[in-house]
């Protein structure tokens, strides 16, 4: 990796998106945070899961980062552009991504039970997928899966 | 079918998904409509594409009705719900479905190349789906498919 690669990969994105995910989690959202960066580096778009408060399954940190970054390019292609995310998408924000022609994706946990990146459907890899963005995964793996294990195993406690 | 069902994927549900999809491209959308209705057959909420309007590739009709069915409802679940709409739905609609919980989805044409239900990754046919909406195809198809067809000529005509 070149030294701006391993900014977006391995520091300042994911540290945000991490601290997207914590803020999520203090709100009772599923912990998950994202960042859209643009081509040199820069945050276009943040965002932590929403669905709890905005009672819409769709309001994933995904797509509603790839929302608002297209929003701030006055775009509806987010190419060029690098979504990082703290745990691996689901099919409907992995065929999302399609949809905004995002550059590249970043993500930290693997999700064998409800990823559709490297598990499930494995969306980008289909013959006839229209859009293949560059995907890395596995970004902090350990301190990813930990927030989201912390959080359920809370979930699960008498008086939750 | 009885009364009931017929009324929802016959007549005056697709009626309306077909006169938002024809709204749709008026604005210069892909024309694409939805209507939500609930148990009793009463219309939730409805949409048409918004992608350009909205400069947002996710703002798709199923979403649209979708999250304005579950706002309507003060509710994150659409079980018993019906989705009615003119196109089978791409896989990221069709993933949304299963985060609504959606009830049953009736589509118009069918979509070999950008479908997720019937055709492509066939989501709801997959081992470790979570919920499985009920599904109707084919209503109303060749109208349906008419009326894309028409609007991707009329695109490729000189001067568009």
């Amino acid at each position: 990796m070149s030294p701006s690669d391993s900014v977006l990969t391995g520091s300042a994105a994911m540290a945000r998106a991490l601290d997207l995910a914590k803020q999520a989690a203090a709100r009772g959202e599923v912990p998950v945070g994202a960042v859209v960066t643009g081509p040199a580096g820069q945050i276009l778009a943040e965002a932590g899961n929403e669905v709890e408060m905005r009672c819409d399954p769709s309001a994933h940190a995904e797509i509603l980062a790839m929302r608002r970054a297209a929003a701030a390019l006055g775009s509806r292609s987010l190419a060029g552009c690098t979504l990082v995310v703290t745990l691996e998408p689901c099919p409907m924000c992995a065929a999302a991504m399609v949809h905004f022609r995002l550059g590249r994706v970043v993500f930290g946990a693997y999700d064998p039970k409800g990823g559709g990146v490297d598990h499930g459907p494995r969306l980008f890899g289909r013959r006839g997928c229209l859009h293949r963005p560059e995907v890395v995964g596995g970004i902090r793996e350990q301190e990813n899966a930990a927030l989201l294990r912390d959080f359920f195993i809370r979930l699960r406690e008498p008086g939750n």
